[in-house]
């Protein structure tokens, strides 16, 4: 998509004016992803120098809450490529994030104050999620609320403030593109925790059925746990954070399916999907209207 | 001092204000050291809610960075504190430092634009500082404009954007004191790099002559390279980086008297000050050629 590569000249010229060489080396070792918050900028306020410039800063930002998230989860690889702590160290990746946030909000300066503010929110929201994600992992979680908070802040919330950010800059209604974005983060989150569990590790390009080994409750999970009677519920909790053999893969997997856990949570995303949709119903962009069904009515 | 205080409970509001918890309790972990950059920002902007709350703005910031520096180094203590990443993980020192950096940058977006522009290009440099800092650290460095350049960088950058930003502020000549500031924290870093050398190890709270084993050629080690002669710089070189016994440590002691690469070393911090007080020669702020004045004019 020719936009998307404005976007990333846009955050190479954003690199290059802090005039640090090291920095621009390690930009290109950057996985981009598929980029989707700036998709969902420019499909709300199109492509224009504002627009450019607030996908940078938010890449930028997203970019920079990756480089950390891989240091603390002591991840080696992201999208199929090595990190940047195993390629360097944790240092570097620390540093290099530090270096991405602050061009970001020095960027951040010069377009309107609420945009400013939306995004620069929405990295304090995150960075608490991301906190709060890390001390839910301590120990097996099953509030919903406790999970439903997290995955907002640490995924809803950026993309929640690119949807606002960008109807500000179109002069469209802030609230409407706010909980559109905020669902289809939520959703986006749920999606990624089914697929942990219906793909094999070759589609994910990491192991499959990582998560709940990681010490992450997710969505099915947490369904599951509100469905089984007392024995399995302990099962279930004896397996949280296991190296799981066969036998009890296969457990989980058949629970999942025999309880409807895992068609329940599809059934919450589009729910939320469909949530999303209804608050943009009048602002005729069937563009948002793709994003939204693509996701949710995907196969799992 | 009384106005520090309500700095304090400003950083705390500030903390409070995104709800989370566990912040607020690592916040009160957290030395907050001599607030220099606050004591600055008052003494040019006086005490009224925009100075407090930009010295908020900046303590926060700094505070972060030295959370995030702690891991880069791999410091257990912080002012004779131990230090987050000692009392918790890697992980919390670096999900805290984010919390605060953005916090501290979303307040920045209800400040002037100028303002907020100087204070996070600030952070973007102190970013960059940290990572020339530690790239400067793998080899022995002989180069005192990129040393001049790291500590600008890492040490005076923020605190040349407190004084400009306090200038603002209070409706005065930016560049006056940003020059001002910029000398402030150039001479700051300059003399802990001799405090190094020169404080026994119950002065400065950790080990003396740290630097050097650390890999970092500071401003004396600079001066003195210079000095000696060529087998002499040979066996300079072979004791960088490493564990010293008492005649190494005192051959190094007696070059830095004998070549006066000591005395050079602070006399160069004088001329940065006095170019700093030259630079405000007629703004009539006595308070901040005191600053200057203690921190040159010291005991070595």
């Amino acid at each position: 998509m020719e936009d998307l590569l404005k976007v990333k000249a846009k955050i190479k010229e954003f690199t290059a004016s802090c005039g640090h060489q090291k920095s621009l080396e390690l930009l290109e070792l950057l996985p981009t992803g598929k980029m989707l918050r700036s998709k969902l900028i420019l499909k709300i306020a199109g492509v224009n120098e504002n627009s450019i410039n607030l996908c940078a800063i938010v890449e930028m930002i997203h970019g920079a809450s990756l480089l950390h998230d891989d240091v603390i989860d002591e991840a080696d690889s992201r999208r199929g490529k090595p990190s940047i702590n195993a390629l360097y160290d944790n240092k570097t990746a620390i540093m290099f994030g530090d270096i991405l946030y602050s061009i970001a909000f020095t960027k951040l300066t010069f377009m309107n104050p609420k945009i400013a503010y939306n995004i620069s929110n929405a990295v304090t929201l995150l960075s608490i999620g991301e906190m709060i994600d890390v001390d839910l992992g301590k120990s097996f979680n099953t509030d919903y609320n406790l999970y439903l908070d997290m995955i907002y802040k640490k995924t809803g919330s950026l993309i929640e403030a690119s949807a606002s950010s960008a109807a500000i800059l179109a002069g469209l209604d802030e609230a409407k593109y706010a909980l559109y974005g905020r669902n289809l983060g939520i959703a986006f989150q749920m999606v990624d925790d089914i697929l942990d569990i219906t793909s094999d590790a070759a589609t994910l390009g990491k192991p499959a059925m990582a998560d709940f080994k990681e010490g992450k409750v997710t969505i099915p999970y947490l369904k599951l746990y509100g469905k089984l009677d007392i024995n399995e519920k302990e099962k279930l909790r004896s397996l949280y954070k296991k190296d799981l053999n066969e036998a009890e893969n296969n457990w989980i997997k058949e629970q999942l399916k025999v309880t409807n856990a895992l068609q329940d949570s599809i059934e919450l995303t589009r729910k939320l999907g469909y949530e999303a949709l209804e608050s943009i119903k009048d602002e005729n962009n069937s563009s948002l209207i793709d994003i939204m069904k693509q996701m949710c009515d995907r196969e799992f």
